[in-house]
């Protein structure tokens, strides 16, 4: 039997492969990990499509229970389900090992990522450097190691595509402190608070990896019908409305013509 | 009406997504790019799924004849269907362009491509730096330009994805000359042609960008029930039978604790 890594691609329940949905068919258990990525639809379209239920996987039971998605797995197929491709911004490199250790056969379903499908942009692949994740700033936390990252790429003329924190599932800190165990509202960094974050970052370190002048794309929803591609400066994307999650920035290295061909397309107006 | 590019993903004709499968049966007529990227299954296959014909555009049609299959676009909706995903390794411009100053919409749907389904080795997507092309060495043409961004990805402990050549529909020199057009058998870049290419520069070159104990993760046939993911060094692998094309070979840079683990599993034996 067999542990199968499923991606579920970009957008909402059409976005999984043939392939996928007939190795979901195929499953006695359906897990559907939710912390690393979102759906962006809702989780009873991917019952309604599967014929059976969809249990969510969240940080803690992937992370702790993954005996629990494993048991039995050697002797019926089991899915874990991940937005995006299996492997495509993270491994879930846990589960995988445990599945390997116990000898359960491991399969994976490849699938559209963010990490791939942001050459929509216009911007070519092959010319991306290190991504970087950037996350929420808080009072006390405010981690810049993307700022060395976006240099050294830029230096080289390349693209940084530039991943935007998520936070789902957080507990309220001070709940917890009274024993009880509240969660935030998911938060979803927008284009704009990335954008924020970066220049502030810049007027500290002052280097010049960027400035408001450098050229970015900001995505929103891709893959949705009401998709957002803009291609601005960084000051002209800080008065964007990219909408509804998810967002990425990719800030562009060197320009080549074909790109600025493309890229004039989604040039703000 | 639409113009689709849309996406096979990486084996067969079950790759494709559901939305993918559901904008070719709107489609009047349906466009295969077989050039920057080769179907490894029977073009009848996807004919047989879609209930309709699928025309093959080669390297000539797509940037020749781009009007040709743009033709009606603005009444009937029609279907270009890449391997991979539609801007995975390359991107298809010039018909993009041409699409859109006819004021032809154009919807991209996305899907699994070589970019982002080598997460699958293990070595950790975001931590890639800049790809680079393998071309196959002549006699007289002898490209390194790889070298050089070999070393600035490894100088800063990234990874690097190597994309292998492959030669489809290259016409035949000898016969050109006499005036006839008569095409050579394809050819894929073995990853051990690759290695040998690889290791011919840095003898050239000498300036340390790896050598033959370099840790490196060749894959072939992604998503294909018998796709091999085999780890080891430069020398390692180049006894190392990948079966048939598509290959690709990942150089690797610092190897994280938790891409070490996965890795071993696919270490050479």
């Amino acid at each position: 039997m067999v542990l199968y890594f499923i991606g579920l691609g970009l957008f909402d329940e059409k976005d999984i492969t043939l392939r996928g949905l007939e190795a979901v068919k195929r499953c006695k258990r359906i897990y559907l990990e939710a912390y690393t990525s979102i759906l962006l639809c809702d989780k009873g379209k991917l019952e309604e499509l599967y014929g059976k239920p969809v249990i969510t996987a969240d940080r803690e039971m992937v992370e702790s229970y993954a005996d629990q998605i494993l048991e039995g797995a050697d002797v019926e197929d089991v899915a874990l389900l991940v937005v995006g491709d299996p492997f495509g911004a993270t491994t879930h490199t846990d589960i995988q090992l445990r599945a390997r250790e116990r000898r359960i056969p491991v399969k994976v379903i490849h699938n559209a990522s963010v990490m791939n499908a942001v050459g929509a942009s216009g911007l070519q692949l092959y010319r991306f450097g290190e991504a970087v994740s950037i996350v929420f700033f808080t009072e006390t936390w405010r981690p810049t190691s993307f700022y060395d990252k976006i240099a050294a790429n830029r230096k080289l003329g390349l693209h940084t595509l530039c991943l935007l924190d998520i936070k789902v599932k957080e507990p309220n800190f001070e709940m917890l402190a009274r024993g009880k165990t509240v969660y935030e509202p998911p938060r979803y960094m927008t284009v704009n608070t990335a954008i924020e974050q970066l220049l502030e970052v810049e007027e500290i370190r002052k280097e010049g990896a960027y400035d408001g002048s450098t050229m970015c794309v900001g995505l929103s929803r891709l893959q949705a019908d009401d998709q957002q591609i803009v291609a601005g400066t960084m000051k002209e994307l800080l008065s964007v409305d990219f909408g509804a999650p998810l967002h990425c920035l990719i800030i562009a290295g060197d320009i080549h013509v074909v790109e600025e061909e493309i890229l004039a397309f989604y040039k703000v107006t």
